[in-house]
């Protein structure tokens, strides 16, 4: 299924329905608390939509003060609707909409092919095909989050799921929970995020139509993917294999084993495929494959971030011996190379730090450690052409250390050509620093090994580019 | 250096003035704030300490209220000294120590062995030597937290540094960097820790000693050991073979590449070893091995809060169909299987779980999911005996899951006799009933994959135990 639609191609103006639309209907739209199209109303509102937002009910007058319509053809012309019913009336409010010229639908209704209802899934594919031009996301689905727009249609309460800052890297998930709960997370750490897209069963749009629209989208600079199993694995390879070339891609892979792809087909409805001919695939397509939810944004963060590298030396710099020692360990490990910066930048270094300085390929500024000492260690890494990229490692607790380090940081990150990202351990003032950071987005870890794959990340995608001579 | 003392095997009651003193002298408290001395006393103050803090230095009359003396010899009688001097002063006032009857000294200061200081080491250690009845621990440390007994001898501020809540897992560290921002992420994150100990260039106590005395702690249920190199290997390996039957170590070594280990020997003075022999006496010794930060805490969260288990079967119950995905992925990639209930157990869950719920390896309780479902999955998982251990899923933002879920959980954990921990990924609103969790020693985790390691580690230990029939 799917194939006939997906075939024609992507119009990126089709798709732009669902980021930028003028006016939105809730079909299903509910004035009691906790119900979905309740959810989904107040979170329109909250997001602080300025389109036309547009109930529709067939037993309610007024829903959070907007006038309420008993269906969609009754209700004014809309770009985009979203569907919370029951499954069974999903196909006849499809038809409904596409008669009413509604340009893009999202579904979160489930009861579709991933709990075996075929039949009704049929019933609405039908329906689908007779009108190619609207789009249609989901079933079964949480549809979208831009920030930017004030469009969201997830379903979960704001006050039990945070929504990030608006940013440099766009997520689609066929997972709504896998997807939300990164989202929250991505929320509490300021990771910006600008579209965030939850497809579900795919039954219209599929992720290679999201990785066409992204790839042409100017704001999304990396595309992150969290997918279970892939309908069409030709046509998303060639896409990938395209895209890459101007657009990273991360990609989390779910059911890489046998028990999980069991669990995926109960999920999404979706063939998980071998696992080992997938990642080979990613391979191919020169998607960049994150092992765990932490690195699809870590490397993302990194990659949307931060120049490309031309080499593989990392100069570190740090106020903590004992991070020192795990960074470069972890450095090493991931493939990489200590920097040794030369005599010239070592003598210039001298001057500021203090006497039991470790001036090696690692630089310990020790706990004595201030600002200006990381102000000047830095510069000296930037210019100096034995270092590609710079991790700084800032332990916030020293008394000595001014808070204010992480203006001159996100100073020297501004006009940079080589990458620099901090690694800084990490409780409640820490993070507070840590969040300044993000909100300029500077690329922060809590753990160094985190740090060094994300770099790795970088180197790879960096020598894919050309960016680095063999 | 060090052999010589270290022979002499460890007293438990020598080591009991550390962490229980009835009096503690700070030899170089200060009234000017950042100074070191005085973050010790408004540290040792704000820990809630009950005993005697008496503050010594030769200029100052009064220290936050408490008369100041001109040196420990005109001092009262103390137990502990904590020494934040100078290095060229501390030998002379190790002994001064020594002859003020102080039964514990904390060298705090730097400067020694660790920057190639030899001579003042040697003239240290000749001191230390003469007076072997006097435990030393130090010096380029950051020397003792017991929460319980209000000592807190860290120099770093506390409100830029977290202390942890009481708890059962003690920790020491030979990096103070290391461990103190360990302590400030466990502590934002509410793991319970019950002493820590900054052991630093390990003159006097060494990381052996550390091993035999919380051993023999009754309030130590894992050892966490974060450690760059080893002066006395063999002793440290028996010692370790002879814990580890009745106390779990978790170990995570620093300096573990040749650029790491380099990092190492001039952080601590220690000799970093070979990696890879090392890493072989640690399987020897029977210790758990950290590979990263998170490991550390993690499994030993998972060590001291849940019985040992019986077998690797571990039963998924989630709300989330894409974490099911991924938890059984890594279930099995950790080298563990997925549990599959009886029919019987099926047949009592089917009556209220939701209808299009998943009853297989997984229990997959969906977005529809209360607190009853995970109540009665819970309590089936626990009497059927194809389950060993339960890992529970438990996504928060879904509109009908209660919160007080975790209440249920809580009780269900105090009275298991299988292991119960919590994935649950994670926001603000989600953070907050991990807490509550935490709290109450149910270890929470992000995201499966940490927690799927962290049962491994289990496993692993409980095997070693005898616990589990090959």
């Amino acid at each position: 299924m799917g194939k006939k639609r997906n075939s024609k191609g992507i119009n990126v103006k089709d798709l732009d329905y669902f980021f930028y639309p003028k006016s939105v209907a809730v079909i299903g739209a509910s004035g009691k608390k906790n119900k979905i199209g309740n959810v989904i109303m107040q979170n329109m509102v909250k997001a602080g939509y300025k389109g036309k937002l547009i109930p529709v009910n067939l037993h309610e007058k007024k829903i959070l003060g907007r006038k309420c319509f008993s269906s969609i053809k009754k209700a004014p012309k809309t770009d985009m609707a979203i569907i919370a019913i029951p499954a069974r009336f999903v196909p006849k409010t499809i038809i409904e909409c596409a008669k009413a010229k509604v340009k893009a639908v999202i579904i979160v209704s489930a009861g579709f092919n991933e709990v075996g209802n075929t039949a009704i899934t049929k019933e609405l594919f039908q329906a689908m095909q007779k009108y190619p031009e609207m789009r249609v996301l989901g079933p079964n689905c949480l549809g979208v989050l831009h920030v930017k727009q004030g469009v969201d249609t997830m379903f979960l309460p704001r006050e039990r799921l945070g929504r990030t800052p608006d940013g440099r890297i766009s997520f689609a998930s066929q997972s709504g929970a896998v997807g939300s709960t990164l989202i929250d997370w991505a929320a509490m750490k300021f990771y910006g995020i600008n579209k965030f897209i939850s497809f579900g069963n795919a039954l219209d749009i599929t992720v290679t139509d999201l990785l066409e629209y992204l790839n042409k989208d100017e704001k999304t600079k990396v595309i992150c993917l969290y997918i279970e199993g892939l309908e069409e694995g030709r046509t998303f390879l060639e896409t990938a294999k395209k895209v890459s070339k101007t657009t990273p891609i991360v990609v989390l892979k779910g059911g890489t084993t046998e028990p999980g792809k069991k669990a995926a087909v109960s999920h999404t409805g979706s063939i998980a495929g071998e696992a080992r001919v997938i990642k080979a695939a990613f391979k191919q397509g020169h998607m960049i494959e994150a092992k765990t939810f932490e690195h699809l944004f870590n490397f993302a963060r990194v990659l949307s971030n931060e120049p490309l590298t031309k080499g593989k030396k990392v100069q570190i710099i740090t106020d903590g011996g004992g991070y020192a020692v795990l960074a470069a360990d972890t450095v090493i490990k991931s493939g990489l190379e200590l920097a040794r910066m030369s005599k010239k930048s070592f003598n210039k270094l001298r001057k500021v730090v203090p006497p039991h300085a470790e001036l090696k390929e690692v630089i310990d500024l020790t706990g004595d450690a201030t600002k200006e000492m990381y102000k000047v260690a830095t510069q000296a890494a930037l210019k100096d052409k034995n270092v590609d990229m710079i991790l700084l490692i800032v332990l916030f607790p020293p008394p000595l250390l001014e808070k204010e380090v992480v203006y001159e940081i996100i100073k020297l990150h501004k006009k940079q050509k080589k990458p620099i990202i901090v690694v800084s351990a990490s409780g409640h003032y820490t993070e507070e620093q840590k969040s300044i950071l993000e909100k300029e987005f500077v690329p922060t870890f809590t753990f160094p090994e985190d740090a060094a794959e994300a770099l790795k990340a970088l180197y790879d995608y960096s020598l894919f580019r050309g960016k680095i001579k063999r």
